[in-house]
């Protein structure tokens, strides 16, 4: 395979489409497409490098033009009239939706294999109906109502899953609803002094900020789904955003919460920590709507940062730059933003013309950001700068730096045109200890690239770190090959290998996009039939009928 | 109440018995005595002050003398011989133990009405027989064997419990087993890459440090009960230890577990961090022996810290005090240990002739520890005592903090001669959110002055903060008053008034001491019925014959 050709898709696929900086507050269109990634306003034609990228990876025809929304067929509505009036006494008949749009819009989440599903025209996944609720309360009635009539509900903040955490088995159940959170949308309480805001779940992250903003705080957290991804996804998923390092993942922000299940109402947390008993917050946290549903949290905040630095350095190998962060991540000081490209992925970087990274290709590119009060900031850029070039850091200025952030949220939006061009394109994760990193990666690496060279469509798998720990990091990889004619089985065998790299590296099956269906065999395997059997008498208790996004996380069938 | 009685008697309680500085890794002698506190090399008399002040107390008699071990009776061995043999095929006759000795030793644990029973010759909750297995796999064989014998289990490592966590229910059983973790002792590995060490549960904390130190880390992890807690129970009980400022709690601390249940192993703990599902270690953290028999975990270590300085602080009130921890504790830097007493605790320790706090009596003392690189904490210092001028602070140098520091583990120790002198001392810690802290002081202040001075018995209540985070801290108190005709009912009526404030106030009914049997009421009123019902559920599935610790933690009924 050329490589310049791999490179300049990899130029294309992550340079910034756009090169204006999306505000963290901007609030994105409301009303995404069903199935175009993100915020409608942002979306953009295939630049004509990318072809030519493309068929360097045998891509020869595009993919068949995807249906339109409105042409996609739905399955019947199964809801029975009286369950329907029976949710629209709760939430009042305006906020029961079973109209196409809303059903389409509410099928499955944003991976590549829900795109592709959809753009075939397959919405067998599709709720039946969409319920609004107003407040807790009305989730909770909504809950009795659904277990009564044995109706599964899912859960639905911002429907941004990239795990098919939003497609639940339907088999026995008399119909699928979905519960939309977005009218949850209060910014509850602000304690200035604990530093704690109460957010409601239905808030997206851009909405969120901007509220918390008027007041002096930031939430800090911001993934790469920030523009559509809402407060109660990133508790029930376990998100962690890019500023991880700094402002911590959103399991470490919350330090409350409220769940709404069919039995009632479950509340916990009276201090940042205690001894009382197991800590139940996290058994809530990463539950994905299984045990019930999050209406709101109270989170820690922090003040609104009065300065903010983003710098590259270049390091002369993966292993180094890893060591680097390595360094930081254990002795201090932890930029706010702390990442490393691998080879490829920062050869990429390197040849993007619009980016200045200094002396010729070659290494990798590492990200620092800092955030907070600008002595703070200045000190603590001070003493990481130190320990960046006694690590063998070549510091290459704020260029890179500003790049990546003004750019950090539109990389995904070049998946679609991809797809229609016949290219394939996802990403994974995953997370290690330290010493078991390298061997990860290449395991990883490897099980992708075997499979499907395999299947006559070698790929290019770029590999980062974005998320560090004192015991470990995170790896993130992007895959792109050509489309083979059957996608979805080409993709669910290249994930199926990766999974089984990472599940004999000992490794975990996600750090941070979570089970829902995709991982669920493999997070099983991972903690044991014991404790699988565990969540199954938790989920029993709470929810009798077993109504809750039936199939993720756990086998459907219980005990 | 004459004041200077009070100061006096807590400059008595307070002031450091023993002046030489306890080595982290020295090893206390092994074989406690069976009910007096910590190692029997540091066992003192009362010096004549605290009869004084005891005096000025109301203390007019010393108590009945301790029943002498030899002497306490203990309820005949109701282990069937079958029972027993199937244990010794397990573990080997030779370590299981049904003698005197060994069965005092492991009734109840520390807190003062354990010691006041044993006192009276009251034994009624010594177990049948201690076992003490020497690998994982016989602790699971040995679970099994109760489980068949329907035996109830105490799993025990260091013995400390302050709150009943060693007093199962015995009905419905047909014996109970103390199952001693002293064998499992091993340090089993150490990655020094990603710094973690896999740890055996019964090694007590000064083993841990001393292994740990040979290959250059250390766990950081110093509670009260140091020289006699475990590993296992750090876990079981998410302990907090005096640097938890700078090294996190234990439950902060384990990246990885296993667990023994009567129905075999869970292993938990593939990377620091992950989306997979709830973490499920903090199901496992904290459950205090009621779910399984953590048996080894794996932590984060630190590199031994090349410089280590204590110091104090005086503030002109606890409020400008706890503002200064909070500015620490909330826009950094955070020393490693920080602390800060009451007035009334200060004035203890400002009396103390042999520690020089500078200019007069007055204020709150806070001590400020720093540990780690020496140019590190030189610059954290540095940064740090910016802040704490600003915030108003008077340093007072190191001599206040060398002192706290030589005498950290000592204090515990003048409980027994307060005993047996006739008073009565105890303490109890919560923790809350900032904005509520100073309120949840005030009510658990009154209400024990309330109800012990009701009773003819008005108390000193001394108040600290000793481990910060950036939304709260925790409140700890220690109560000292004469002892009534019952001190056990005395007790736990000021205990209960205490409990309720602690609610009350919407705080959490325990920050680092557990649950145990003594706060289970608490307990469940605080994660309401539902979070009841899930845990007793899990129990249901990892220890079906619920024979694990019966009674702590949760009702001994189930679901």
């Amino acid at each position: 395979m050329p490589k310049l050709g791999l490179v300049s898709l990899a130029v294309a696929f992550l340079s910034r489409v756009a090169r204006s900086p999306l505000a963290e507050t901007e609030l994105p269109v409301v009303g995404f497409h069903p199935y175009l990634w993100g915020d409608p306003a942002h979306h953009s034609g295939l630049p004509p490098a990318i072809h030519a990228a493309l068929s360097g990876l045998g891509v020869t025809a595009p993919a068949r033009p995807a249906v339109p929304p409105d042409a996609v067929p739905l399955p019947p509505v199964a809801l029975s009239e009286q369950a329907r009036a029976a949710l629209a006494t709760e939430v009042g008949a305006e906020h029961v939706d079973s109209g196409h749009d809303a059903r389409l819009a509410h099928t499955r989440g944003w991976s590549t294999p829900d795109l592709l599903r959809l753009r075939t025209g397959d919405a067998a996944d599709a709720p039946d109906a969409v319920v609004f609720p107003g407040s807790h309360d009305e989730v909770v009635a909504v809950l009795r109502v659904c277990a009564e009539h044995r109706i599964a509900v899912v859960p639905y903040s911002g429907g941004t899953s990239v795990v098919g955490g939003l497609a639940p088995a339907r088999a026995g159940f008399a119909g699928v609803v979905t519960l939309d959170l977005r009218r949850l949308d209060a910014l509850v309480e602000v304690d200035p002094v604990s530093r704690t805001a109460v957010l409601q779940a239905g808030l997206r992250g851009p909405q969120a900020e901007r509220l918390l903003r008027e007041q002096g705080f930031t939430l800090g957290h911001f993934p790469q789904s920030y523009e559509g991804a809402s407060i109660g996804g990133y508790a029930a998923a376990r998100s962690a955003g890019q500023s991880s390092a700094g402002y911590g993942r959103f399991d470490e922000m919350v330090v409350g919460l409220v769940l709404a299940t069919p039995r009632g109402t479950v509340e916990l947390g009276t201090a940042p920590k205690s001894a009382a008993g197991p800590d139940l917050r996290q058994l809530v946290l990463g539950s994905e709507g299984v045990l019930g549903v999050i209406t709101s949290v109270r989170v820690r905040v922090r003040p609104v940062p009065g300065e903010r630095v983003f710098e590259g350095w270049r390091f002369p190998s993966f292993e180094a730059g890893a060591a680097a962060l390595r360094r930081l991540a254990q002795d201090n000081p932890l930029p706010t933003v702390l990442r490393l490209s691998d080879e490829l992925e920062t050869a990429v970087n390197l040849a993007d013309p619009a980016a200045a990274l200094g002396s010729g290709p070659g290494g990798c590119l590492a990200i620092t950001g800092y955030e907070g009060d600008p002595a703070e900031v200045a000190a603590r850029r001070a003493a990481a700068t130190e320990v960046l070039l006694a690590a063998g850091g070549t510091p290459l200025g704020a260029g890179p730096g500003e790049s990546w952030r003004a750019g950090r949220f539109r990389a995904p939006y070049l998946r679609d045109p991809i797809l229609a061009a016949g290219g394939l394109v996802e990403t994974l994760e995953t997370a290690a200890f330290w010493s078991g990193l390298h061997r990860l990666r290449a395991a990883v690496t490897e099980a992708l690239t075997t499979e499907l060279t395999g299947r006559g469509t070698p790929p290019v798998v770029l590999c980062h770190i974005s998320h560090v720990y004192e015991t470990g990091a995170s790896l993130y990889f992007t895959v792109v090959c050509a489309q083979a004619a059957d996608p979805l089985a080409q993709w669910a065998a290249a994930k199926t290998a990766a999974n089984l790299a990472i599940r004999s590296c000992g490794a975990a099956i996600t750090h941070h996009h979570g089970v829902g269906t995709d991982h669920r065999a493999a997070y099983a395997e991972e903690i044991g039939p014991l404790a699988v059997e565990a969540l199954h008498a938790v989920k029993r208790v709470l929810d009798p009928a077993g109504i809750l996004n039936p199939g993720v996380l756990l086998p459907p069938a219980g005990g």
